[in-house]
């Protein structure tokens, strides 16, 4: 962030979630930046206090707004213009293609880069990544059939359909890459308990009433034991690739 | 199936698809056998002819229906008791959890052991079997919104839940194994292929109406793609492990 805000840049940071949750997003103002990071072993809160007691710490202005409510919130007139604007894995978090789109649309005039950070759904470490990409796809699938999700993963959207929303919003691709998160990225091994432990099979029976659907999400509940146990275990999971882009609008 | 059958057995061979499709089903009769396997390249009709020319050829009766309705179609009294039920790669056929439940539910009254053999749902060679794996759990997911699927994967089924199934139904495991099939065994391509051909997208887009279920389809799809990319392409994909079973009647 340090890089992003400069010498004299200002960061409006915004998170519509409450502070002892586990995430943050943030949005910069003159140097400026959507950041969204999942938060644990933090909470919001105290992400928060942590970097408002750093050095940029009287550089940050925390919102607890909808990203697009707080950015329609502020006259066109005054809107101010921001440099950069960077969701870092907090797309999945939206609750639907929607407003992921609508957030994008707004952020297309108002930045002038937009960054995002995302799960790959792939991995090039050999099978230890298999395990995140089917727990993410058995969580969107179970989560698709909830009229409210409050999961990590809401709308599950691989790099090519981001890049087609963003299209769709205005942006045009500057560049991308994707790479493989170091050991100690817990995130694949986070996604696999969530799967594997027993609140998972309990929503299926409650939220997925058509046998065939309930079918095809227990196969994937089945199809991540597999993958963790062929692996040596959710310990030995590996977090999928991580794929980043920069776009700037049209 | 010469084993099966021995010097003197007879086969009742049982399958409801038309004779220009790509699957047979077979029960034997006197030492006996339900087996389904995925035809191509040849076709049902053309693997009849194939058997029926074979030294067996005399020993098999090829019979056009339901399993459960040609099973039940036998009188009480007359209804010959089998000695194996092989049912080979077909339970993904089925079209529906409950069709597999009471047809094993009828076998475990008419066969002394019941033989399944079906994809694993997990890879052990590295990662070269995932796009296998994350095809089949795409087509489920896709083929879980059409009122009728003509897919080969109608009603997806990991090992622990047709073992769930098999005990509902009556039955006792006796012993089980998982192994990897040899190269040139073109299924998981098959899969893939069908996966990212046109045909799938077009039909997630007719079948599948909710935006996140949508979303959480594309997602495996693109999943699938990744997974091929990442192994050098839809040529290189290896099939995933096979399951195979033995139950007996309680």
């Amino acid at each position: 962030m340090a890089e992003l805000v400069g010498e004299t840049g200002h960061v409006d940071a915004i998170d519509p979630g409450p502070l002892d949750y586990g995430i943050f997003l943030v949005v910069s103002l003159t140097s400026r930046s959507l950041i969204g990071t999942p938060g644990s072993p933090f909470t919001l809160g105290q992400a928060h206090d942590h970097l408002s007691a750093s050095r940029l710490g009287d550089r940050i202005t925390w919102i607890q707004a909808k990203p697009v409510e707080f950015l329609q919130s502020q006259s066109e007139k005054n809107a101010p213009k921001y440099d950069v604007a960077v969701l870092a894995h907090c797309i999945w978090y939206f609750s639907s293609p929607e407003i992921i789109l609508e957030t994008l649309r707004v952020l297309s005039t108002r930045a002038r880069h937009i960054c995002i950070a995302e799960w790959s759904l792939s991995s090039s470490v050999a099978s230890r990544g298999s395990a995140h990409v089917l727990a993410v796809l058995a969580e969107a699938s179970l989560e698709s059939h909830k009229p409210d999700s409050e999961s990590n993963v809401r709308t599950v959207s691989s790099p090519a359909r981001i890049k087609a929303m963003v299209e769709k919003a205005g942006l045009s691709l500057q560049s991308e890459s994707i790479w493989s998160p170091k050991e100690g990225m817990f995130d694949g091994r986070w996604e696999v308990e969530a799967v594997l432990g027993p609140r998972f099979l309990m929503e299926v029976e409650n939220f997925v009433k058509n046998e065939r659907e309930k079918a095809a999400i227990l196969a994937m509940h089945d199809a991540v034991k597999a993958a963790a146990t062929e692996v040596g275990g959710i310990k030995a999971v590996h977090a999928m690739d991580v794929w980043c882009a920069v776009f700037t609008p049209l």
